[in-house]
């Protein structure tokens, strides 16, 4: 029996993803050899990552707009440094919209490398809603943005129009609701939240947004190298974008961005309807900037703390605890979550509203 | 039945390591959840991280010696300018020994960050041997070198004795022979020939040898803060560090480095001695300098290659081909070959000479 896996990230990744990642460890297309002891010039992996590169661009209807797929190396952290290597010219600046750890984590990269302007930020408040109303300078290089902040259960609806480059840090949404993905000069995500396992990163990105910064870039951080090399300027992680392809393919099959944000709206809701309507709970996000990836709440009365605890771990409920900065509980219902293990859930809050 | 795998990177990997690779990828320690859906942060995924880090000092003879292990992102490529961030000092200049193609991959990432003295080369003749007798100036930050070179098949067996740090590229020999690794400074090697899949990167360092260059090193490249935060300053390569982990484990319980170096010395002999000793073949690199881990060899007679091909192929050997930069053929005999697969090839090579 698995559990209900509502870890935060690496999380939960769909059943026969795992199971076909498995069996390529042991053998790979009938090769009589592993995914993992092949070279990745072979033909087999040159088609892994092709197809991988392509179903992304599909996937977020950016196929033929000058949109470029990398899978890259170093997680979002090591994004945090190369997009402003990449895209800050010497003497020029960045804007930054602070909304939570990660948004943070970038704007201090950044200023490693010039003037970071922050538009906005919610810090003060600590991280519950996203800011609105920033005004964004025209003459920054170009504005960096994250759309759902894992920690604090906030996710952005709104995205502004600009004449600069947008760049957004997806790691923990993308894939999961359709979006204008044109509007974005770049995207990067971490693939371990709705894209595979911990170990690659996504790169989409514009082109003719490259090449503009005056800086010497060496060459396993420029992203025009690693367009040239087709993803290949060194051995890639071949495991993580193997698996990444495997949950892309499952994501298609069943119907792409648009069946997923359905089924992604239909668990939130079933969530933020239960945690308001429950007296014992409390949602920690303004009601009008609640992520549908990462849900998190508290109990009203905290001596329900242990009662609370142990019911969701007997019902084979495991990641739920909030991230130390938040406190209370996250459930983090990312794509690969069925719909079933949500209602395990709300069948215990109910349960605790029952008996507390 | 498996092939002899021959494959020159990400290459062949002991079965009971795939196997339980495997295995991690559907049920991870009886926990109910995959190895790659749960927490970088929970305690199985932590206390693999630390028993490969600890591992890893253990069989190179470091531990309690100031050393630490890291396993990062990024590839060996990444390393390349991660060295010259962390080593190199502003004003200064850093030393390099140009033995093939990654030695000079780094040399020119290295100019990207200062003075970069080339104290010997041979590139001339196209990286048939390793140059000695060379000086490396007193006052450079570093000294860098690259212990095996992959693709023309030549291996450093002595290293100099320097005043200043030795930092070497050990991506395609690490653990493969006992070495007095305690003259080295800093020790990196991408995972994907002697001690995992492709994905992550080890990187063994003195501690004392960083904090003197004055740079501003962007946190995700600053190898300080990989320490501090103990190789988990964003979430690692999981499945990735954990096969490395298994691979190390396989390592120590046949013996340790000890035991496969007499391993790796027996098929290297039996490769070599039929080399010479069939006047249909020769070696391409000079017998001093020859590699235990990358035999490469051509056909005397290039109008027999489609046979010698189709004799390979038919007794299940693969990736036997040589790189176009040397042509022929390169058998890479890292840790997990066994003596049974090298026999098959030299019985092919025999049998070439029979009918030829």
């Amino acid at each position: 029996m698995k559990k209900h896996n509502y870890s935060a990230g690496p999380s939960i990744l769909p059943q026969e993803v795992l199971e076909k990642a498995a069996a390529a460890i042991l053998d790979f297309n009938n090769s009589g050899l592993s995914l993992i002891e092949i070279s990745h010039r072979s033909k087999d992996f040159v088609a892994v990552m092709e197809e991988a590169r392509s179903l992304a661009l599909e996937l977020l209807g950016l196929q033929g707009k000058g949109y470029q797929a990398l899978f890259l190396h170093g997680g979002a952290s090591l994004e945090f440094l190369m997009v402003p290597y990449n895209l800050m010219t010497k003497a020029g600046k960045a804007a930054y919209l602070d909304t939570g750890t990660w948004a943070s984590g970038a704007i201090k990269e950044a200023k490693t490398f010039g003037e970071t302007v922050v538009v906005a930020s919610s810090k003060a408040e600590n991280y519950t809603h996203i800011p609105k109303n920033y005004t964004v300078p025209t003459d920054a290089d170009y504005f960096h943005c994250t759309s759902n902040n894992t920690i604090f259960g906030t996710q952005m609806t709104e995205f502004p129009d600009l004449g600069i480059p947008m760049v957004c840090d997806m790691s923990s949404d993308i894939f999961s609701r359709e979006l204008d993905f044109s509007k974005f000069g770049l995207i990067y995500a971490g693939a371990q939240k709705n894209m595979g396992p911990a170990g690659v990163t996504l790169v989409v990105l514009k082109e003719d947004i490259l090449g503009k910064t005056g800086r010497t870039i060496p060459n396993m951080l420029n992203l025009q190298q690693h367009i040239e090399k087709e993803s290949m300027y060194n051995t890639p992680p071949v495991f993580a974008t193997y698996t990444s392809l495997l949950t892309l393919q499952w994501l298609k099959n069943l119907g792409g961005i648009a069946e997923i944000e359905k089924r992604n709206n239909a668990k939130a809701e079933l969530l933020y309807t239960e945690i308001d309507r429950n007296g014992l709970f409390k949602g920690t996000a303004v009601v009008e900037d609640r992520s549908k990836m990462n849900v998190t709440f508290l109990l009203e009365d905290e001596s329900l703390t242990e009662k609370f605890d142990q019911s969701w771990k007997a019902a084979d409920i495991s990641g739920l605890n909030g991230h130390r900065s938040v406190g209370g509980y996250r459930a983090s219902i990312y794509n690969a979550m069925p719909i079933e293990s949500v209602q395990v859930l709300v069948d215990v809050m109910k349960e605790l509203e029952r008996t507390a």
